[in-house]
């Protein structure tokens, strides 16, 4: 049987932070991650600082607004890991498989990511409590 | 400033599951996964399904007990992520670089995991809600 979805790799894991200001040095200087830049995304209410790992991009997303996902992340869970997200192809036809699987879609659309990616979320009541991204590359990655 | 650690890549991502046989057709099945294998681990008290998702592991772990760490986890969370592994490859004076630098250990010493690897757990007290996993690869990988 062919798999609905074949993601070549993790893009990037989501992580939710309080403060970027903490947050950074720990990645960088402790942890010991190239620092490749930070951006604000105004959709997603949040400030995100990006590192290298190997093939895996670590995002870290700090909440500009109290009503930011990542701050009710945050007021309920509290700081941590949020998403994993998953390198794909074909986003428009993986994301109908999926539905046709039963797989419940928090975005039955890609809608546009950082960097030109088309992205859509998957509901973590259908993925055993993990909360999956597709994030397919924009044409200039 | 030369920094404390130098991972190389993600080893695996660790998900707490309540079920293998519920999640091993999840993962290879619907988001396509390859499954490389099984193993129980009984001084953690888990059952172990391997997954390939690029150059990183996915480790789906299953407790065999309810004193498991495992099990606590999802009692006290509900299934999803553990934790992360870091591909290391000192891992004893990293671990004591580390320590100097503040960051709390579960693990002041390297512990034997599978696969003839080193690991090591960081406290997520120190590392802002993250369960960081150091591991050094067995020789044999």
């Amino acid at each position: 049987m062919k798999p609905v979805v074949s993601p070549e790799k993790i893009d990037h894991v989501g992580i939710a932070v309080k403060s970027l200001e903490t947050a950074v040095p720990l990645y960088r200087d402790i942890l010991g991650l190239p620092f490749l830049g930070e951006e604000t995304v105004d959709s997603e209410q949040v400030r995100v600082a990006f590192f290298r790992l190997g093939e895996v991009k670590v995002e870290l997303l700090e909440p500009t607004s109290p009503e930011s996902p990542i701050a009710r992340f945050i007021e309920k869970r509290g700081e941590g890991i949020h998403h994993i997200a998953l390198s794909v192809k074909e986003i428009e036809g993986e994301l109908e498989g999926l539905a046709a699987a039963g797989i419940r879609l928090i975005d039955e659309r890609p809608k546009p990511g950082a960097n030109g990616t088309q992205v859509a979320f998957l509901h973590p009541k259908s993925t055993l409590g993990v909360l999956y991204e597709l994030c397919q590359p924009g044409k200039s990655n």
